[in-house]
């Protein structure tokens, strides 16, 4: 789902990162800066990416100074090229010194997803399979960096163990077997959730299929183990690969026909796009 | 400086990690796993790194459930094998299945910088250079990536604003001069800090060392750049290089002389240490 | 799904009531009660009902002083009479007496929830419907409630608008037709969640069915307008009737074969259970 | 009291409330809705009662979005029948979707008190009693529970066990006797509380007259029985009925002569006042 | 009244104090001390005054590590003299040096306050008046405040503006005259409350007394002043006088008869009490 | 350093101490004077002293009520006589008359420390000492606390233990020796602090010297002892008495020639300025 940046939550994020790196005060801005010196500035792509946070970054400024106009001239979601100015600001110099570091972690952090995402996405284009994020996420960011995955094209797995039902080997285990554990888990969750399954091989895979899983998961096997299980479905159920996947080995996965592909990479190990703020 | 995990701090943020992933309840192992069952788990390194925040996994268990037994096979610092054992658990499979995600969050992230940070470590070996973090960290983690730094050989620099001094050209400009922001500073902060100015040429250094400046940044000069300034400061101040510094250009630019070497990469774009919990 | 009691989410919710009744101190007994006088106590029925809350009781006396002894009698989901003692306290008079009104209160909402549930589970046995509740709880206690729920039999709709797509009259209009608007929610809701959707005819309920949708719902209509539409779904989605349930016409509803009957009165108006706890 | 709705405090409740049922985000209608479709809705009164909590519905929709105009029709306080319309709305249809389950919870909760406050106020109208609350609140909610009470003609007795003293049958006892509770609670609390002591015959009411006591509490008896004691009283004391107080014998209890009548069921036992959002 | 010191209250206001002073780590103990040496040590007072926050300073360690050892030599509200050991501390040297200042600014405060009350309650010994302080407390520190104004001997006025009603000047002002006042508190405040009432001259007193307040502040009167007043009234009221009260005019205020002395500095002008932490 | 007014630092103090104080409500104010009534204020100083504070005092009423227009008469840091205005307020009387005490609590404490830190650096003025406060703060005011101090003219210390190096006799001795303390500190600290060593005669001076400490400290020395001492030291560091500092002391301290001279009293005792808020 694209999570919408509701208000209360982002700024609680907002202040607690301003909190963190701000605290008592900027020394050297209060300092160095007379307190009424205005500033222009301009964020600037230094590398080619996809713009993902330009929201968050105006709060950081809006909590240092509801004064400060922070004006996108791209759109959220856009690719831009290294050298493109992607917002311009105006206001008193403190605020957007002060706030410089913080925004631009946000941006940098929330872009390197999107960024990373939309490439995963471009290579699966033309196939049936989308793209979607775990719950592999630096812990804090959860819900900005699901979000930063839907700016990037792709679709969002749950967001926590509360909101899907996801019975992987362990719990089929502990249940005696899968279809005990689907049946427990059908009397349990909420009627408005699917079922998932993690299957490794046929047998488990007419298991789950004939205790009435939704969804099966077929996780850490290659394209050409996953085709088969994918033929074999059919329609009887989704079916998601995951557990080591790459740019190199995506299109071929999806080729093999799963509906879903979920990529841990895309919020565990996110190379920043690189971004400058510049004073005039 | 190493920080010290502080009980109250991790906990915080343990706490919110929690918070974030298991919110109302982890459905599936409630729904599939009798509530008494005990399991044994290891925590497996499935690539070569330094490990970092045993301690912040220890305790996202404990907040799970205090009879969980986190034993930890290696000390905090290891470096590792593909295939090592780093840890133990032993307790109910409940709070060892919930937790599992987030504790692995937290230690991939924090073993990814700890490794990252260990290589440039290595790279500058023998010369006077210390590698240190800065603040392009993950919002809401900079206490755990600056002491994930340390973990893994590095030092760190200031943790935010509000306690050091580094006046940026912007800040200079100002201030009217580089003269004028350092005598400002110094009038202003605490006796306790040093004051540190960004510096672009010779004029500059001889500006800021004549002001009584305590270090001097070197901000994305080339090695060949680099080496002539530092020679010409000689003892008069510490000088510190930053802005683009890879693997590939630290080895020349410790070489140029300078004291301290900061490396943003380090913290704001990590690739996770691969880890794996396994239930027996 | 049935709730498990998070110990850091209870307590949040116990400290909270604590710090609302007993704010600065509980004048009365610090002035009377010699502050290492002993008691022993019981929480009494007053009147028969499902007993629910039971941990919530424990941890509200356990935060005012971590060695009074809190031994429950009677389990979790218990059925008691009148009169029949649910929970026995042993140690210091103060917590006991400055806990009494906050444990109860408690106890009482938690298990006025189950009984209330209690009472539309067993009147709709022997049919496939499960009894489910709505979002219409008292602010704050939406998990406790929904726990609760479960405690009483029931079973659990969704935690709130995050967890599940339903898409109601005015969501369809917006999206200009349910087909649309399933269409939309099927690309941006994760794969794992199930498309709920409401109908009003025949019409509708085959937009929907054609759609994709998983769930329908009925909201407001009688037994007799229910079951032809139910009828004429067959197994092609599950059905949900809602909307003015009540003790008088479940079995009729129930009857009329719908797969989940959601009852917004167990959780938003609800008689508290008469508890009483009696100090020796 | 009426408790005047601080914004603080009403902020805080609005927050967590919104936390609780948005989360992470409003799924349907962010995928179904187009982000700037206007909307007009009324909040309509299904059946008769008493309104309270405008102001608490009000900042739930500021919270979502600030622009959202929320105009009631009626006053806080209102009598309204069946089919009447309480509130109008205008904005875009996001916030006023997200937001109106939350809404109606605190709207329907706090009217449903105010409704049966007004039912038990009216029954003494022509007497000398003033009907209170007690301490007998859902978890979280005390002040506004508070304040609904006051919306419904009735009074508060305390907020809480730190701002008043009401020595009950057990702190007697372990003071050894009412004389001796009496005598410590005088000498431990701020001289501007009124001590309060429950009685159960007219020997201890001579004992906590003598001791000084400003309100005597008749706990659990009958109109019979409550009339000679409080003429015995007489001017000497302010005297309290509480304990199973309803419609039914309200009115005798008041004919007795207290001057207070506190009924639990007032907050423990609500039903939620009908009311419905409809959009146009 | 004596404010129990609920723990969880107490440990808010200590996790914050430690947050405050020792945020992401004690730089200096970590780089020089190793962290397992063991250290004992012990508080001592440097002036003579009386002991308060003995159980803050408990906290304050067990926060920073639950196996420090903190041993009371003396009591809370023991009379000490200078030179006087008041605490044995046994176990890491860590949280004891990390611990030391936050543990003596709460200690040092509140000996502060109980030490200064201590000396106003021994000059009216003898007399009828009770020494209370007010609500100029220095901010976030109330209950604390007024826990060690208890400790000193002292009384507590109201704890806010929440639990009590006392009209000044300004609010009979503006309700139409002291009677109209006293009518509306009556009519609006919970019954457990008495009426305070400002008076300032015979007219007002008897206008107070007529509308029934059950207490009069006299705020800025000399003794001589409040002499024939306090006749005057008799038994009629409770009497209080208020402001510009001294070590030097206490003791004839009290002789005038006044039944409590408020003393706003005993709370916002509180010199320290000397004490100091000695490590073996 | 001059901290900054953070807004959302300020704010939560603000709504921390308003909570305190308010809690429920301002019962008196609510029934007594109308809610639409208005009123015209002014603050007045009732004894010679210097203003800080003034924007904490404009967040408290803004938090009541935005509407409320705060106007400072005088600017922050004002020397006023008594009897002089400082700030006028124009609004509502229900924030006006509910804010005053909390208001003029942070203005008292926080002119207070200004005071006396204008008094102290009066004293030295024309020497080369600037007057520091120190850690001994009232817990949980820290930062407003070293505003102040800078608001009267003085320096800052280090904040907390977090962002400075300053290391003791115990530091020393459990380093063993200040040679190895320092060489620790050096090597963990970041190359952005200072290093300052406690040093108790000249040999520790020598021996702090050639370790590289960058400050000594001088504790607890008369003028006389300290005079020698920093003449040794000559340039070769800054120096800083502590300990014992009085306004009869400080002027012959720095005419010894120290760099820095730390007052604990500035904060700890601290005799708020008298202030006093009147409606018209």
């Amino acid at each position: 789902m694209t999570l919408p940046l509701s208000l209360d939550l982002l700024d609680r994020v907002v202040q607690e990162a301003l909190a963190e790196d701000v605290g008592a005060g900027d020394i050297t801005t209060v300092a160095t800066v007379p307190v009424e010196a205005h500033a222009e500035a301009q964020i600037v792509a230094k590398a080619a990416g996809i713009i993902a946070g330009l929201p968050v970054a105006q709060r950081v400024f809006y909590h240092l100074d509801p004064a400060v106009e922070f004006r996108p001239v791209v759109g959220e979601g856009a690719a831009v090229r290294a050298g493109e100015t992607i917002a311009r600001l105006f206001g008193r110099a403190h605020p957007i010194l002060t706030g410089e570091r913080v925004a631009l972690n946000f941006l940098q952090h929330l872009s390197g997803i999107a960024t990373h995402t939309a490439r995963f996405v471009a290579l699966v284009q033309g196939t049936r399979a989308r793209i979607t994020d775990t719950r592999k996420t630096v812990p804090g960011l959860r819900v900005l960096a699901k979000y930063a995955v839907r700016v990037g094209g792709g679709h969002n797995h749950r967001l926590g163990l509360y909101d899907a039902v996801l019975i992987k080997e362990n719990h089929a285990a502990a249940a005696g077997g899968i279809a005990a554990a689907v049946a427990r888990a059908r009397g349990f969750a909420p009627h408005t959730m699917r079922i998932e399954v993690e299957v490794r091989d046929m047998r488990e895979v007419e298991e789950a299929l004939a205790a009435g899983a939704d969804i099966l998961l077929l996780d850490n096997l290659t394209a050409e183990q996953i085709r088969p299980i994918v033929e074999h479905i059919g329609a009887r159920a989704l079916t998601e690969a995951s557990g080591g996947i790459t740019e190199e080995n995506v299109v071929a996965i999806a080729a093999a026909g799963v509906d879903i592909i979920s990529v841990g990479a895309l919020t565990h190990s996110v190379p920043a796009l690189d971004l400058s703020l510049l004073l005039r």
